[in-house]
C-alpha cells in the first residue's frame, strides 16, 4: 500500500523538523538517519548512541542555547535600533526553567557578550548561583521567591562581587526584611488582570498566587515610604506559554498602563520594565496557536514590546525572561526500543474469513459505516456478557481487532483509489478513530515520570521522531510504553502537521494502514508513525526539546531515573563531544 | 460571630481524625494540640518539631505500617477460618508505592511473623531488595517489570537465597528469556475488561499498558510449550484506588471467570490468584464512594475475595498487594507557616460605605441575590475597561473585595438567625461560591512538587490540619501556597465531612465569616479552615497521609527538595524517636 510520495522533505514535515528555534542543527541525511549539523560536522545520532553503548541518553547541544541567546538579542537590538527606541534590552535567565550547573554555565558563558542576567526565586538556586558567579563577569539578578535572612547572606554575596541585584516585594513581611538592605533595589510585582488561554492562565488574575493587587501594593506603599523611591522594576507574569498572539497584546497593554500608573503613584525611578515568562515556545512550529504551537514569533513579541513602550516617552528597559524559549531545544532524549507487543492477536481463524469477505465489498463510506454500526451492535451484545464468560470475551476480543484492521485496509485502499475521500474520512469520528489508532505497542527503555516529566504533569506534547528509517514511509501507528508499572507511562498522541505538506494525497502507513498526514489538516493521531524494527535490530526513537523543567520535574517512579547525558559543544577547536555519567538506576 | 457549637470532638470530625486505618494514634488532646498516641505516650507534634529547630518535616510513624498489616492479616484470616476457606492470603507489598529503604525494612521486620512478601517491577527496586534480603527470612517475590538479563541476575540472588520467585510473563519477548531459568516459577498477567471509575480506569481495558489479551495468551501458550505447566498465578490489576465497591464486585467476579478458563486452557499448576492493588485508601473516611473516601473497607474486601473464590472447589491462595492501604499512613508533613497575605486591600473607604449600607439591608437570600446581581453588573463593565485603565482597577479590585466580605458577613448573621436556611445558601451557586472561597493566603515553607508531588499530577486529596489551636473555631478560610515560583503550587480545596457532624447547627469561621461544615452535608470549600497565627507565633501545617508514592514522586523545581525526617518506632523499650537528615535545600 505504498503511495509513494514518501521523501526526505516530507519526513522533516511530518516529524516537526521546519522549525525556527532549532533551524538545520537537527536534519534528516541521505540515508534516512536522523543528524545533528553543526557547521560542517554533521552527526548521525544513531552513530553516537551505539558508540557509547547507551539505552537511554540526554544528548545536550550547547550550541542550541548560544543559537536561541543570538536570535533574542539580535531581534531585539535590531528593532531597538530601527525604531529609536532608547531603553535597552535587559535578558535574564530564569533558572527554575533548568538549573543544571552545565546549563547555568552555558548562559554565563554565551551570555558574557550580551551580559546576560539571572532571574532566581529559591535558596537553592541563589546557592548554586554564588558557586558559579565568581568565574564571571557581575551580571543582574531578579530575585522574585520567598524572603528569609538566610536568602539574603546569598543576595549580598552576589552584590558584593559587583551584581546588580534587585529584589520582588510581594507581602509586609518581605518589606520588613528588604527595608533593612539599602544595597538592595526594589522590584515590585503586580498581579495581572488579563487571563490568557492555556495551561497557565491560572498564574493571572486577581486571586493568582504570585504579586500585589494595586490595592494592596497601595498600602503596603503607605506603610513603607521608603518604597517609593527604592523601587527600579516593574515586574509582572502572565502565565507560561502563552499561545495567542492578540493575548499577548491584551497583557502587553495592561502592563503599560500599570506601568504609567505606577509612575503617577510616585514611583519614579522606575527604569525597567519585566513582562515575566509568557513568549511561548514552539514544541510543534506550524503557527496555529494551540497550546503546543503559537501563533507568533520571537519578532512579533520584540516588535510588540518596543512599539507599546514607545507610546511611554520614557521608553523603560525591557526585560527579556523567556526561559523556555532559551533552552527548551538543547536537550534530546534517546532511548532505544526494547520490546514491540501487537494490540491482540487473533484465535479464530473462522471470524477472520467470515469478516474479510464482508469488508470486502465495502466500495464507499456509507458501505464502511454501515459496517461498522452493523459490528458495533454485535459488539455491544458480546461486550455485556464478555465480563462473565470468557469465551465470549475471546470472541469479542477477536472482532475488536479484526474490524479494526478491516476497516483500516478497506478504507485506505478505497483513499487512494479515490472511492473515498479525505472529507469522508475527516467526517466521521468512528471510521477516524479506527484510522488513527495504534495497532502496537513499542516499550521503550525510559520512564516518562523521570525523562519527560512534562508529559503527565501538564500533558506537555513533545515531538517524537525515530532517529533511523527516515527514508522510508512509515509502517505502523505505535503507542510508545515506558518500563514504569504506571498506566500513565505512556505516549499514545502524536500531531501530524498536515498544513505543511506539498503532496495532495494523504500519506498512511504500509503496514497497518493507518493515516500518518493528510495534505491542508493538522491531525491528531493516537500512536506515533513508525518502521518496525527487523528482528535484533538496534531500534532508537529520540524525543526532541526536552531541555525545559524536565531535568528538575524528574520523578524516581520504580526507581527508574537518572540517564548518562552526551554534551556537545562548539569552540575554537570545533565540534566536542564528552559523556557525563551520573549515578543513574536503568534496566 | 461565634456559633458556640465547637468542641474537641466536631474538631476532630472537620479535619477527618474519624479514620478507620489511623485509629486512634492521631488524636487532639485538652489544649487542642494535634498529638501522635502511642501506647501510653502522647507527643505533641507542635513541641516535637520546635525540638528539632524543623521548618519542614516528614514524621514517620512506622507502628502505623505495622497496624496496617495486622489489620490486613487478622482480617483476612478470620475470615479464612470462619469460612473453611483452604486457600491462604499471601500478602506481598509492591515496592513502587514507597521503595525508600526505612519503609521496606518496615516492611521485612513487621512482616517476619506473616511472611509479609514483595512485588517489584523495575531492576532499581530489585537492587535494593537484595541489599536488603539477607537480614530477613526468605519471602515470595513476583515481578511484574521489564525483562533482562541483568533482571535475571537479580532474580536468581534471591532465589538462591531461598525465595520464592515468581515472574510475570507479558509478551514473546519475556517468555524466551524466562524459558532459559526453570528456577524461576511463572505468573500470567491478563488485562481485566472490567474498566472501574476514578483517576486509574485506564489502567484496565483491553488497550491498557500491561497484561495480555485472552488471545495474545492463547497464541503466546501455543508458541511456549512449557508455560502451562510452569504458571501457579493468575495476575490481573483494575487500577489503583477503586472507590467503589460495585465496581470491586464486577471486577472481582471477571478475575475468577478467567482463572477458571485458564484451569480449563490447561494451566493445571496455578494456584495463586492476584488481584493488583485495587483496594482504595480512605484519604477521607466517609465512605461515600468518591474518589477520596471508597465506600467499603478491607473486610469487605477480604469477605468478597474469599466468597468469589470459595465458589471454586479449589480455593486458591489469594495474593494481597494493596501497598498504599499499608503505607500512606504512615508519614505526616509538618510545615511552619511563614508569611500570611490577604487576598486584597481596600483602597477607597467611600465605597466602603456606601456598599455597606446597602448590604445591612439584605434580609433574606432573595435579597442576597439581587443585590449581588446587581453588583455583579457593575462588576462586568468595570472589568472590561480595569485592563485598560488601572484606576478603574483599582475601583474593581476593591468591589469584589468587599462585596465578598459584605455577603459573607450578611448571610452567615442570617443563617445563624434562621432567617436564611442551609439549603437557601447550597441552591445558588453565587453565594456558595463566595461563602466557601478563601481571605487570605497562607504561604507555607514547602513545594508540593517535593513533598506532596500526587497533589499536582493527580489531584490526590491530601487531609491538612493545623497542629495547634483546635480547641478554637477557624478564624479564617485559607488557601496555602508554597514557596515554589510555580502556580500550581497552592493547595486551594478542602472538604469538609459535614455528614460526620453531630450538631444541627452550620460551622462558620469567627473572622472573615465563611462556612466551616454543614450538617448532613460533604462540602467542597477553596480554602482551609484556620485559626490566625498571632504575631510572630510559630504556627505549623500537618499534611496527612503522605506515605505513599510521594517519597518517590518527589520533584526538584526551583531547587527547593529533600527534608529532614522525625522516625518513630516503638519496640520493647518503648517509644523511639530519631532524626534522619537527607541533602536537603531548603529556605
Amino acid at each position: 500500500m505504498h503511495s509513494e510520495t514518501w521523501s526526505r522533505d516530507i519526513a522533516r514535515r511530518v516529524y516537526g523538523l521546519e522549525h525556527s528555534i532549532r533551524g538545520d542543527v537537527l536534519d534528516i541525511d541521505e540515508d534516512g538517519y536522523l543528524v545533528i549539523r553543526l557547521g560542517d560536522r554533521s552527526l548521525r545520532i544513531r552513530d553516537l548512541v551505539k558508540q557509547f553503548g547507551f539505552d537511554l541518553t540526554y544528548i545536550r547541544i550547547l550550541p542550541l542555547i548560544s543559537r536561541a541567546m543570538m536570535l533574542v538579542y539580535e531581534t531585539f537590538n535590531e528593532l531597538i535600533k530601527a525604531t529609536g527606541y532608547k531603553g535597552l534590552l535587559l535578558p535574564v535567565y530564569p533558572m527554575k526553567v533548568n538549573p543544571i550547573p552545565v546549563v547555568v554555565e552555558s548562559i554565563f558563558k554565551y551570555g558574557e557578550k550580551y551580559k546576560w542576567g539571572f532571574n532566581t526565586g529559591s535558596l537553592g538556586e541563589l546557592q548554586l548561583l554564588v558557586s558559579l558567579a565568581e568565574k564571571y563577569s557581575p551580571r543582574t539578578l531578579i530575585y522574585d521567591g520567598v524572603f528569609t535572612e538566610k536568602v539574603v547572606e546569598f543576595l549580598l554575596k552576589l552584590h558584593k562581587l559587583g551584581w546588580r541585584v534587585i529584589v520582588d516585594v510581594e507581602s509586609e513581611h518581605d518589606a520588613e526584611i528588604v527595608e533593612k538592605y539599602p544595597e538592595l533595589e526594589v522590584g515590585i510585582r503586580v498581579k495581572p488582570i488579563t487571563k490568557p488561554h492555556g495551561k497557565w492562565s491560572d498564574s493571572a488574575g486577581l486571586s493568582s498566587k504570585f504579586g500585589l493587587t494595586m490595592n494592596t501594593l497601595i498600602k503596603i506603599m503607605d506603610d513603607f515610604k521608603w518604597l517609593k523611591s527604592r523601587t527600579v522594576l516593574l515586574h509582572m507574569h502572565p502565565g507560561s506559554q502563552i499561545s495567542r498572539f492578540s493575548d499577548v497584546r491584551t497583557y502587553v497593554k495592561e502592563l503599560r498602563s500599570v506601568y504609567e500608573e505606577l509612575l503617577e503613584l510616585g514611583f519614579e525611578n522606575i527604569s525597567m520594565v519585566d513582562p515575566g515568562g509568557g513568549l511561548a515556545y514552539p514544541y510543534l512550529d506550524v503557527r496555529d496557536s494551540e497550546e503546543e504551537s503559537p501563533d507568533y514569533s520571537v519578532i512579533d513579541y520584540a516588535r510588540l514590546l518596543i512599539s507599546e513602550f514607545s507610546k511611554n516617552h520614557r521608553n523603560p528597559d525591557l526585560v527579556f525572561e523567556g526561559g523556555r524559549f532559551i533552552v527548551a531545544s538543547h536537550r534530546i532524549l534517546v532511548t532505544k526500543v526494547i520490546d514491540v507487543r501487537p494490540y491482540s492477536a487473533v484465535k479464530y481463524k473462522e471470524s477472520t474469513n467470515t469478516l474479510h469477505e464482508y469488508a470486502e465489498k465495502i466500495r464507499s463510506i456509507r458501505d464502511a459505516k454501515t459496517f461498522l454500526s452493523r459490528v458495533r451492535e454485535l459488539l455491544g451484545e458480546l461486550r455485556s456478557i464478555s465480563e462473565k464468560d470468557v469465551k465470549i470475551r475471546e470472541l469479542y476480543e477477536d472482532l475488536i481487532a479484526l474490524v479494526e484492521d478491516e476497516i483500516s485496509q478497506r478504507v485506505s485502499a478505497l483513499l487512494l483509489t479515490g472511492d473515498i475521500s479525505i472529507s469522508d474520512v475527516l467526517g466521521d469520528n468512528s471510521i477516524l478513530r479506527i484510522m488513527t489508532s495504534p495497532s502496537k505497542r513499542f516499550v521503550l527503555n525510559m520512564s516518562i515520570f523521570a525523562d519527560i516529566p512534562d508529559s503527565v504533569l501538564v500533558d506537555q506534547y513533545f515531538q517524537v521522531i525515530p532517529v533511523q528509517g527516515l527514508n522510508r514511509q512509515p509502517e505502523v501507528l505505535a503507542s510508545l510504553a515506558d518500563i514504569t508499572c504506571d498506566s500513565m507511562g505512556e505516549i499514545s498522541h502524536y500531531i501530524s502537521p498536515g498544513n505543511l505538506l506539498n503532496t495532495r494525497k494523504p500519506i498512511l502507513t504500509t503496514v497497518d494502514s493507518k493515516l500518518v498526514a493528510i495534505p491542508g489538516t493538522k491531525l491528531k493521531l493516537r500512536g506515533v508513525p513508525l518502521t518496525l524494527p527487523v528482528k535484533n535490530e538496534d531500534y532508537y526513537i529520540a524525543i526532541l526539546d526536552t531541555g525545559a523543567y524536565q531535568d528538575t520535574l524528574a520523578m524516581k517512579h520504580n526507581l527508574i531515573y537518572g540517564a548518562p547525558e552526551i554534551v556537545i559543544d562548539v569552540d575554537e577547536e570545533g565540534v566536542s563531544i564528552r559523556v557525563v555519567r551520573n549515578g543513574e538506576i536503568r534496566v
